[in-house]
Order: structure tokens, then C-alpha cells, then sequence
């Protein structure tokens, strides 16, 4: 006897079901299939697949901090801290790693234990010291709360907000997908606003203002604005004046800014386009703005640490209702607490090796050889879209990402129709199957209509990628041959 | 100038707002803080506070094992593993535990990169292979899901199945309150079916059958079934025709089984009451049961492992559509990924030291002095409730609690009443004040109306075991005495 089954497609979530993230979508999915064929020995026309639809460094060999791992390794296993283990330990791992170490677990006790539901107050004290530190203002430990990784953030203060499906959300178009998923889940608008890829990705603030009076006038109540930056896909790096009049914006409008700032070590041109954060720009703004509602989130994941994989991050909350602050722990508190070692990651970010310390050259050379090496590839692939037939690509201020336009035939248009694609979504299957790069089409993330573009990370390592520049340009001519017009 | 919040409790999410969860609630908040005061020098009747309101063994200084720590160490800092550091590491780690860290490395990559959104293909392989030993039948990788602890599981499966507010799911009376939470969240009904504490909080389909028909006369759609085995809070364990009966129930009725099986390994009467997995029993039921559809979940928070700031769990899904399967998938990769060093915890659990191991021996005595520990504390605990004028309670089949049931006297209800509380929230937080226990009221997890309960983990130090009750029996009769009709 077969059942007819309970929970179909038809009944479940309709909120889920609509959701889309394309980041991890079928293109990733036909590129996880090809890893495997790979390895059990189907043939294709390249060795390796080379997943550039994530910004996942340490999957493409990208070595971690030497001293956060060595902390994180110490905190794991305390019998190498006692005093019987110290001689071998001390062979084994520099003294500064094993001071912190020690510290951490006497303000935490265990790894393996529960804290904290908001996150562990000596680290939350960290995370304060170096905002202050960055901004030139005070920033107040009971308001920031550790998160598993900085999406985790962004859902838990979206459900914060989204009062009913007319709730709007301003979002960046192009976009990170992980808000427009995040708002389907919770059945509110997007309102989106374009930023501008003729002026490298600008955006003004009548394109704000635009953009929420359209959605006024469809009934939306627009709650809260989210910003990337520096931006992703586009990679922009906004600037001070720009964020003041951003502000203004929100201020005027009453929307809450909810500003994305995990890629703020990814910058590669300090002297133009340096980051700064909305934090400080809103402090410098005067104490009329001290009530001003906001949220920054920043990660782990991202800069030159990249430890996706550990889940770590926090956001700081600006200008709250104290009954806000007080659900937020709440809702946290549901969940326990995140990960512990993900936690222990964030202090390491916000307190790394100091000028003196015996772990400060090498961590100092780490990071910059990541830093630097990242610039020249960002550079090099850059140049490699721009030299290709019907293609542009802004340069990239910060992040870890290209979105490129290209224009494609008619032939090549109708050829994805044919195949129930969208244009960009076919033409980065073609290149995935060409070459075993994966990337994500412009449509997961928005863009203009009737343009096609897509988003690569430049993480592929350094020593294969003048490999990985030249396969993508073969592919291209290719492509291009194969449906001129 | 004081600009007027935008976001309020007022016109937040109500769904959030409505959720409660008496875990972490005011008498944990209250804890806290009477922690942070003790440290800072204030004067309580008692030197230290002992949090018996949450399952979090590590918090009270249960040791890891140390064998899973070992291969934690290592995966962290992989510099460990290189043949110039050998000879210093194997004098520190076991060859076992330096295989182990190897093997999963070579599956992984590194432990800060972002895995597949359903969990290492690896560890899934070993979580398969241990349900099939367990249960003498196959289990399939491809179904099973890694997450960041079982709340998490169970938050994401219930997201699935909840189509719109009348979707109803069935849950016990007493429960854990992440059920009620999370369907608060959802804007889901509770279905609440009670278990009956004159019968060791047994359940009877007769029981379900009342609670699935008047949730129907009310207009709900009842979807699902949650049932936690061993219980939560009531500790009771499940005989196998009584599961027979559930899923009978379940297939009769056109409803998902939910079994939260955290504690499957925390069984104190291994004779008489020994656990049996939802999955073996139904598979045991024959092959008409084959498409029966059914979600289990399992942690490492729980068991002698106790790894709860970790953040790792699976489910196993049974029967579902593979329409839904992909849903699954999408929503776990909005995520991301649950975090590495969770899912290699997983992966420990699942597959320990074995006989002729180098670290059998040495895990094999730490596991087992941690159970035999908790059999002693249990019972020890459960003497000293029943030893308590006025109140009851059932022994622990399983799990880490006990839920002893209190009749408090009119004066105390009314002294309750005065000061806003329920009657046993006012009888914990006198316990708290007086003791610096905190443990959780029984309406934080349902109850039998007028009825006053409370949980208690039974998790405090073996050698403050003592203590810790003589402070419960002395602070109860002089709660009795001083509210004495």
C-alpha cells in the first residue's frame, strides 16, 4: 500500500516555497554533481571545478590566520594548558596564543557549554572596544549581540521588523539574495532601488526617495532600508558624503537603517575610497542623531580571516527602543546561543596579534599577503571582462566580487528561451560546463531589465589564475561565435 | 532633539512578541544577574548560583570527552599534522584521535570553509551508517540534514509544514518550550495533548485521538505530531507498542511524525525502559509503512557528550516527498551552512573510539562515569522531591530532568497573585533568592490547570550534589512555613 503523502509542494510554506537564493542555486547544484562525476572518473573538458559562486576563500586553499588557529585549537583541548603538557605546548604553539587562550576560557569555561544567549560578555566587551576604537565613538557592549555568522543577524532583526505582509524593505538592486529570500520567508516587500552601474554603482538619494514614494503609493509602509557596503555583487565603496545623505534619507523618511558592513576590510583603494562606517558618519553627525535607529553587522567570514565555515559574527544595535532590545534577546534566547567557537572567532577579529607580540609579524605578513594578493586579482579579472567581446565590468572598490554586463545575441537570447533560461543563467550554465567555473547569474541578484550580467569572486588561487583568466576568455569567444547573430 | 522610535512593541513583529520561552526567561535573566553582582562583591545568602534551569552539563563542569576534543584540537590548526611537528604531537595526542583529525581534513578541506548546505557528504555517511546499526535498517545520506543543534532541526522542519495560521501541531502537555515558541513565531496552533503524570506521564492514543478531534471541531488543520522521547521535561520513556500506537495514530490521521530524540542515550532503566528509535519501530511495522513520513531529530548538546556551545545536530527524514526534500535543501543554503566543528562533533558522536581503539579505554571510562554519574544524581534528586511536604515526583525514565509537582498553600497562590506571578514562577524565584538555584516553573512548559510544577536538571557537581539538595529541602520548608494557610 503506497500513502499519498502529507506534506506536498502544493500544501507546505507557500512563503518557503517562493523563497530563492540563487547563490547556492541549480547552478551550484549542477557544479556539486560535476565535483562528484569528477572524482568517481567522468570525463569532462577541465580537472576541477572552481566554485566561484560563494565568497568561500579557504574552499580554494586560502590559509587561515596561524594564530586564530592556534587559539582555537588550544580552547578545544585545555589539558595542553596545564602545567604537566606546558614544555611540549610551548614547542608547539607561541606564548601570546596560549595567554589568550587561557583568557578566553576563564571568562568562558568550556566550548561545549551554552553561553550567554546574547553572546559571552567579555567578548561583547572586545567587539565595544574595537568599534570605539575604529570609529573614534563609544559603543556600548549590552548593545551588540553575537551572531552565527552575519546573515544570521540580518534574519533575526528582518523577523524583528516585518510587522505584516504590507511591510516594505528597501533593498539594493543588485542585491545580496539572502534578502530577498529572507523577506519572502517573511512575507513582507522588497522595495527595491537601483543603484546606478554607469556612475560605478552609484547611488543617490533621489533614487531613495523614488523608490520608497513608489512604494507608498502601492500601499507599502516602508520600515527599514538595507545597504551593502561595501557592495555586493557591485563591490562599491560608498562615500562619507553619500552615507550623510543616506542618513538624512532614513531620518526624513523614518526608515531604520540596516547597514551590511562585513566586506569593511575588503577595500582596495584606501586612498579614494576608504571605508567608512555608518556608525561613525551617524556620530559625526551631531547628538540630534543620537536617537537615530540602526543596525550594523559585520562577520568573520569575510576580510582577509574568511573562516566561513566557523559561523561567526555580531551586529551592534543603534538608537533601539530598550522593549526592542529587550525582544531581540528573546527571540535569541530560543536558539541558546551561537556557536561558541564562532564567538571566540569574533574576539580573535576584534583583537588581533599587537605590534610587540611574538604572533604579530606573522600574523601582519598573513593578512597582507591575502590583502595585497587579493588587490592584483581583483585587478586581473577585471581586466580580463573588460577585454572580452560585448563585455563591461566596473572595478571593484572593496568586497569580493565582479558583476559584469554582457550583452548577448539574439541567437544566444533565443537559444535560452529554447532551454527555459533566463540569458545569464544560460550563459553561465555554458560556462560551467566549458569550464568548471562556477558563477551566479545576474538575475539572482537583480539588475535592470532586459541586461544580463553575472558575479565572480576572485578567490581562485593566486597560482592558477592567470589559468582561470584565460579559460573564461576562451570559453567567451566561444560562446559568442557559436550564436552570432 | 528626540526623534520618536520607529520601531516599537507596538507595531514589532506581533508573532515574535507573542513568543515566550521560559528556559531563558526572567528567572534566568534574574540569575545572570545575580551572578554579575556575586562577582562584583554583593551579599546573597549563598556563595554561588547554580543554573538547573537548562540541560548545559559543561556549564556545571562536566568534563568533555576527551577524545572529541583531541580531533577538535587538531582540525583547528593543521600545521599539527605536518611531519616536522609528529613527534611533538603524538606526545600530546593519541595516534587515534591524529587519524581521525587526518581523515575528516582530507573530507573537509578546512574547517573555516563553507560546506555543503546539507552537511559534509562524509559525516552523513557515518550518521547513516549509525542509524542502520542502531536500528538494524538502512538509513540514506542523502536524506539526512546537519544542523546547528536540534532546535534548529526542529525550527526549519516546522517552518516547512506550517502553510497558514489554522495549520495545527500536535504537541505534549508538559513540552519543550521551543515547540510553543517557534509556532508562536510562525503564527502556527499548538495542538496539546497532555500526558498524564498519575501514569509516569504516559500517553495513551486515546488521549491523541481527543486532542487531534477537538483542534478539528475548532476549524485547526492538524499537520503534525511532535512527541519528545525520552521526555522533556517529564522524562519518560516510550515502550515499543506504545510507539506502535503513535504511529497507528499518525498514519490513521493523516499526520507527520515529529520525534525529537535528543536524549536517546540518556536511559536510566536500560531493563525496563530502554529506547527505542521511532524509525526502527516503525520500520518493524512492515514494508506498508515504507512511505510513512517522518522527521527525527538527534544533538550533540545532550547524551554524555554534552557539547550544547556547539551548536550540532541532524534529522533524518523519512518518507517525505522529494519536492519537499528540495525545499529542505534551499532553505538550509539560505544559511549557508551549519558550522563545521558542529557537524565534526556529529561526526565523533556517531562514531567513537571502538574496542582496541588506543582511546577506548579511556572514553569508554569517562562516558560511562558521567552515566552512572547522572543514574545516582537522578534518583538522589528525585528522593529529595518526594521527601518534600506536598510534593511528587515521577522518576526519570531518561533525559536530564526531573518535574516534581508542588501544592502550595492558598496563602502562597495569594501572595503569589499579589505580586503578578503564577504561583510556581513565585515559588522558583523565592528558591532562586534563597538558594541561588534557578530552575524553570512548569508553566514555562504547560500544565494541568491549577496545578503547580517545576523542572529541575539534575545536573549539579557529584560532589555539590549533597549540598544542592539540602539547600533545596531547607529553603522549601521554610517556604511552606511562612505561607502556611
Amino acid at each position: 500500500m503506497t500513502l499519498e503523502k502529507i506534506l506536498t509542494s502544493d500544501n507546505m510554506n507557500p512563503m518557503v516555497r517562493k523563497a530563492e537564493y540563487a547563490v547556492r542555486g541549480e547552478l551550484a547544484i549542477r557544479s556539486e554533481k560535476i565535483k562528484t562525476e569528477l572524482a568517481n572518473g567522468a570525463s569532462f573538458p577541465f580537472k576541477r571545478v572552481v566554485g566561484c559562486n560563494i565568497g568561500n576563500p579557504q574552499a580554494l586553499d586560502q590559509k587561515p590566520i596561524t594564530f586564530f588557529r592556534q587559539v582555537a585549537s588550544l580552547v578545544e583541548y585545555p589539558d595542553l594548558l596545564k602545567d604537566e603538557n606546558a614544555e611540549l605546548t610551548s614547542k608547539l604553539y607561541p606564548s601570546d596564543a596560549i595567554a589568550r587562550a587561557k583568557l578566553l576560557l576563564k571568562h568562558i569555561g568550556s566550548v561545549g557549554a551554552y553561553s550567554h544567549s546574547q553572546g559571552i560578555p567579555h567578548i561583547r566587551e572586545n567587539v565595544a572596544r574595537f568599534i570605539s576604537e575604529r570609529d573614534g565613538y563609544p559603543a556600548d557592549p549590552s548593545k551588540i549581540f553575537l551572531t552565527q555568522g552575519a546573515s544570521a543577524g540580518v534574519q533575526l532583526t528582518l523577523q524583528m521588523i516585518v510587522e505584516h505582509s504590507n511591510v516594505g524593505i528597501m533593498i539594493p538592486i543588485p542585491q545580496y539574495p539572502l534578502y530577498t529570500a529572507t523577506l519572502a520567508v517573511l512575507d513582507a516587500k522588497p522595495v527595491p532601488y537601483y543603484l546606478n552601474e554607469s556612475k560605478g554603482w552609484g547611488l543617490t538619494p533621489e533614487e531613495l526617495q523614488r523608490s520608497y514614494d513608489e512604494a507608498s503609493r502601492n500601499g507599502i509602509e516602508t520600515r527599514a532600508l538595507a545597504i551593502i557596503n561595501p557592495g555586493n555583487p557591485t563591490g562599491q565603496c560608498l562615500t562619507e558624503e553619500n552615507m550623510r545623505e543616506i542618513i538624512e534619507f532614513c531620518r526624513q523618511n523614518r526608515v531604520i537603517l540596516l547597514a551590511d558592513e562585513v566586506y569593511q576590510t575588503n577595500i582596495y583603494k584606501p586612498e579614494s575610497r576608504p571605508f567608512h562606517s555608518f556608525k561613525k558618519v551617524l556620530m559625526s553627525m551631531g547628538p540630534e542623531y543620537e536617537n537615530f535607529e540602526m543596525i550594523s553587522y559585520h562577520s568573520i567570514s569575510k576580510g582577509m580571516i574568511g573562516e566561513c565555515g566557523r559561523r561567526g559574527g555580531y551586529f551592534e544595535c543603534q538608537g533601539l527602543d530598550t522593549s526592542i532590545m529587550e525582544q531581540v534577546y528573546k527571540i535569541s534566547s530560543i536558539s541558546l546561543c551561537p556557536n561558541v567557537q564562532g564567538q571566540i572567532m569574533v574576539d580573535l577579529m576584534v583583537n588581533p596579534p599587537k605590534k610587540g607580540d611574538p604572533s604579530y609579524e606573522q600574523y601582519k605578513k598573513e593578512y597582507d599577503d591575502i590583502y595585497f594578493s587579493l588587490i592584483r586579482r581583483a585587478k586581473k579579472l577585471e581586466d580580463t571582462f573588460n577585454s572580452l567581446e560585448g563585455c563591461t565590468c566596473n572595478s571593484s572598490d572593496g568586497a569580493m566580487y565582479l558583476f559584469p554586463q554582457i550583452r548577448l545575441s539574439e541567437k544566444a537570447i533565443a537559444a535560452a528561451k529554447e532551454a527555459g533560461k533566463e540569458p545569464d543563467q544560460f550563459y553561465c550554465m555554458a560556462m560551467l560546463e566549458a569550464t568548471g567555473v562556477c558563477m551566479v547569474a545576474g538575475s539572482g541578484f537583480g539588475q535592470v531589465e532586459n541586461t544580463a550580467h553575472f558575479r565572480s569572486t576572485f578567490l581562485p588561487q593566486p597560482e592558477l589564475f592567470d589559468d582561470f583568466c584565460e579559460g573564461i576568455k576562451n570559453f567567451h569567444a566561444s560562446f559568442m561565435d557559436k550564436y552570432r547573430d
